[in-house]
């Protein structure tokens, strides 16, 4: 694909949901959980959050597509996360997953080790955690399994290239890695998103909320044009924030702003190149 | 009712929840928690928000009024939900119900229809809320009951009048529903207030956020008060933050610094007329 | 210890935070679990938060410091609250226990109870709440116990010296007071910071947030200079917030954007005084 077929597809991607207002339903962490449905809403979608199987179920079945995040587990999950996934699949519906807090306690273990057979469509991750996930999935990422510290990186984007791949193979589907670039791969094409803002570290829900603006995309796109489009959409609102904000907060407000008013063009233009 | 009458009444409630802060507890749902908190202290309240059976039984005996949303439901709600709302009945306290999510899965419409015994006296919807609701309870709507989607409304306020006034006579209370203008009812007197912003829909939260208000004024009104008033200081705050924002981001922090601002006169003049 | 002292030790706990980047995790409520993550972020920590007992554990081990908060119980709580604890204790780890809504509930109180065995190494909360959980806890305060309304304060801070002075001596650490003016103590030194804004009180989560700053400051220093820096902090960043808000929404980003900005000279040289 040359970039300019590529950006073509973003474009139209981004004009779909706009047109459309997909309902993206989520199962997500309480932290971030008011960025989500807001960075959702900021790009065209409809958003809905639930906690119990049968609701988890019952959006599944109703939604588009769905963002599932890992983060603060309740005991519930246990049920809900793995019915809900259960049902995306037999609905043929895309979801993606985002695994924060890999290896973090025995039910959110035990829970990412089920998805290894109801796939997610999309996983998005920092370095650390697609190398967590590649391993707890036994595929080949030429790294050995990574610690887990707090939300942050601590391995490089490109350490990730390997882990990322094989899983976009195993998936059958796409995988995003943030980081000071973003890198999405299908398996057999592999971008690299550039822009966006060292401030993005320092609010919580930048990586779950680019998560859930994803899944937005996927229900209008193919998983590895849902992942660039949304890394874009990212890159593209995090470079206009960082210049006029003064710090985490007016960046934070920026960054929804600038997701709210980014044209399809203005995202597809956000520099990125295949490597 | 004339409408300076309305207006005077409107200015004596602001002015009362700004002299005595009244504590408005609330089980509410995650997603948009900390804007309801945000929006009932902006407008002069105090609040707590909890999710355990005897914490709201303990906050319906403490506070001045409740407000009680529906949306994340945890499965400890089978417990709390009815347990608050049967105390906050006993000591005669007025709660407002926000039944977002009607139609999802089988604990919401558990709860709700054991709500139409310990009945709300406000009760606070879109349009499609509204009429799933009167349809729940078997209430004359003049509609078929309609499916969810999201949380956005599908059907039009006046669409939902008949189910509002039917509903509101059900109570004995009053029935807001929330859309391009919002509709407030006590089954006799119906009102239409007007103003808001389209970038409502673009932000999470401003119903419920609105429920919590409306709750607050419940503390200090007459049903069909409090809801006029709450609509009424949505309207003039979000037309005062759609003139200076530059997208839904810094939309919501303008909202949250009119209602703070918003004089009782201020509140009284948005623009409405009975209907 | 002389101002001049102290200020030293501020600058330099300040500095070492924005070097090292603590991993400081949380048990908190959700309704401000944002802000508290987010102000923990602009200080120059890490954030995570969980509710699960052997995850609560895991972050004990992996993190510098904890902070919990005891504001929204779930059930999960009766477990993952002592677990936790006993774990930080067992690893020697200093963590900031906030008593938010003391009084109100079983479980709540039941917890609390066990944390007179289970000391924490800071305790914030407002003049009602250290008073109340001093007399929970059998220490002089001199004050019968207060009633618990909203999140807010009904006690002075001064009124809490005696509680707040027999607690830190009590659990061998610091306890911090806000009000008006900030009480630290650890016992033996009792500060009162100054500046800070009324607008604290219109925006829900400054105590949560300053109560987990407190902990990622507890990751570099002893518990009272750890107290005093995270008040000094807030003090400053209300008073620079302040002379730019419109409004609690405003206030809030600003407050952020300051937390930020803020150098540690600068956090040293906000007014404060040992009493």
């Amino acid at each position: 694909m040359t970039k300019t077929d590529m950006q073509a597809k973003i474009i139209s991607t981004v004009r779909q949901v706009k047109e459309t207002c997909p309902l993206v339903p989520s199962i997500t962490n309480t932290v971030t959980i008011n960025l989500v449905a807001n960075a959702q809403l900021a790009v065209g979608g409809s958003a809905a959050m639930v906690y119990l199987p049968d609701e988890g179920e019952g959006l599944a079945m109703a939604g588009d597509a769905m963002y599932i995040n890992m983060g603060t587990c309740f005991p519930v999950y246990a049920e809900s996360l793995p019915r809900t996934a259960r049902r995306l699949i037999e609905q043929n519906k895309p979801w993606v997953l985002d695994p924060v807090g890999i290896g973090l306690g025995g039910l959110r273990t035990e829970i990412l080790l089920q998805f290894r057979e109801l796939k997610p469509t999309i996983v998005r991750g920092n370095a650390s955690e697609i190398i967590a996930l590649a391993n707890l999935w036994g595929l080949e990422t030429g790294m050995a399994q990574d610690g887990v510290r707090g939300v942050d990186a601590t391995d490089t984007v490109m350490a990730a290239r390997q882990a990322a791949e094989a899983m976009a193979d195993f998936i059958d589907g796409a995988v995003a890695v943030s980081g000071e670039a973003d890198l999405v791969t299908d398996g057999e094409q592999t971008a690299l998103s550039e822009g966006g803002s060292e401030l993005f570290t320092k609010i919580t829900g930048a990586g779950c909320s680019l998560g859930g603006v994803t899944a937005v995309y996927a229900a209008a796109a193919d998983p590895f044009t849902a992942a660039l489009t949304a890394v874009q959409a990212y890159n593209l609102a995090g470079t206009r924030a960082a210049a006029q904000a003064a710090g985490p907060g007016s960046f934070e407000i920026a960054v929804r702003d600038a997701l709210y008013q980014a044209t399809p063009e203005d995202i597809a233009g956000n520099p990125f190149r295949f490597i």
